[in-house]
């Protein structure tokens, strides 16, 4: 992981630089910092760079500000998604709303979004446009799957195809672009950067499908959150989707009827709806649709014709964001 | 008028047509289409325009992307703005929060972001990256604008300095911006941008001022509003801070019980206000300000050599935007 972890380093440092100064009014730029630097792991400016270094080890210093870029980007959603649901913490820290207020949380994540474009436009003017347009396009996506999630909060009849497109939109593409915008600025032909955007993509679905599954199976202290958070409010996951399209007729009107339940015992209902998961077999097939994605992307990394070490690092760090569920 | 005429057709047409289809999740790009199709003058695009007409009337279909850009990003502003001063209405119809609600606001403004950057990122390659540095500057600049605003609700002593800094961010950059955009696509070299840029900020000051004196002075069935609001709501324009500023110290603590009353009759407190902004000479001082930035816009455009019909329908055009006070 040396590649990687130097990358790491290399983000954190120019993260840290760019938003060490403080000019301009506070209310809007404070809130801006304290997102940037509560730490998270940096998985797309590394698979930035890493995309870049794929094709052209001498170039990643011009994927930096990109890859810091999407960084703030994936913030920014964060800061206005938390508003939109009302969460009161994120990493363990009050979000923006909470600590400041509303109006706060959304002037100053529009200003990162300005932020955001302001780094990726400094990509070299010749493949500018193409960045750009990536850029944008996964960027819209990213707000089309927030509505869909939105939306699917009082629809009764989402599909499973549905709730993959939304993941799809919501979480994997901005991972797909991410690394296709490092490919393009390597010099990746169109090709070559396509197959990276599949791999982000697909893994993405995969780590998405990952977290509603350690919502229940998972190992609440190594998760980070307590168990059932998605069951006690109805979070449509792809668990509860998959239930309600898979159990038979009576024990789905038996799942429902707990899902319209005002008041009940937190314990008893994460039981209930669990009791529901196993007669649909909702783990296993969660399970295999998130190895059907992880193989895929692996896959995609074999048919590039690029330097092994790089490309099992790659491997290597979506195992590593994988393996929190085993 | 025939040239900025053609230009308000020009981009009407691109606004309709880049809204007329509809895929993706209604909640989010419904709203969108609706402000943007509600109407407004298309002053910045119309500037764009001409500012790339004065340089080079044959490359103004490279600047119509990004004049369209600006109109969409000045249509994001307003839909939070209206958002966070939980503005009812707009241009005498629902704003995005009452028709849909908060979330719906929040992200579709998020979107039309994303859709202002790509309609900007469409200008030519060769100034692309100018192009995008001006309008990000523009861009971070109207959030600081707009965080002052806010932040003045809550301070006591903000001075006329401070004032005029805070619209000329929320504000007059826009307008600036939009110009110096279009003259650099149009060839301009950057002297030339920078004198235009004056123009458009200088101009965009003088006609916030003109707002405010508006509010008092102006008639209330050409204004569109009704005398007053600003009074009625002690937001902090041109006049009160002036008022305040310069009223003697017993005046002035006549006038700040008025502004701390909860409970008063509408007319009563508008009077009330009113004598005291004439006793401060508030009307007069305003209209100095105004015809100041109102001159100096109009000086700009005199030291720049180039074809005196556009530079005259230009001044005609702000003269037109300016006649509302008479």
């Amino acid at each position: 992981m040396n590649l990687i972890k130097t990358f790491q380093t290399r983000i954190e440092n120019e993260i840290q630089s760019l938003f060490s100064t403080s000019e301009g009014p506070q209310n809007l730029y404070d809130p801006a910092k304290y997102v940037m630097l509560m730490g998270g792991k940096r998985i797309r400016p590394v698979l930035c760079l890493t995309g870049c270094a794929l094709f052209n080890p001498d170039s990643v210093e011009d994927a930096v500000s990109p890859a810091v870029g999407l960084e703030i980007f994936h913030n920014f959603t964060l800061l206005h998604d938390d508003l939109m649901d009302k969460s009161d913490m994120r990493r363990n820290n009050p979000t923006v709303h909470k600590k400041w207020n509303d109006n706060i949380a959304i002037l100053s994540g529009d200003a990162m979004m300005v932020m955001a474009y302001r780094e990726i436009a400094k990509a070299p003017v010749n493949v500018l446009p193409s960045v750009l347009e990536i850029f944008s396009q996964t960027a819209i996506e990213v707000c089309e799957g927030q509505q869909f999630d939105m939306d699917f909060e009082t629809c009764d009849d989402v599909s499973v195809i549905e709730y993959l497109e939304m993941i799809r939109l919501k979480t994997s593409v901005l991972l797909g672009g991410s690394i296709k915008i490092g490919a393009i600025i390597g010099g990746a032909d169109n090709e070559e950067a396509q197959i990276l955007y599949k791999f982000g993509c697909n893994a993405g679905i995969s780590f998405q499908l990952q977290d509603d599954w350690l919502d229940i199976y998972g190992d609440s202290s190594e998760f980070g959150k307590p168990i059932g958070g998605d069951i006690v409010c109805n979070k449509k996951t792809f668990l509860l989707i998959t239930a309600l399209n898979d159990l038979p007729e009576k024990s789905k009107k038996e799942l429902q009827k707990w899902l319209q339940r005002r008041e009940f015992d937190r314990e008893e209902k994460i039981n209930a709806v669990k009791n529901f998961y196993e007669e649909a077999k909702v783990s296993k097939k969660a399970q295999q649709k998130m190895n059907f994605y992880y193989s895929d992307s692996l896959k995609r990394l074999s048919e590039l014709n690029r330097p092994k070490e790089i490309l099992d690092e790659l491997a290597q760090f979506a195992y590593n964001l994988m393996i929190r569920s085993k």
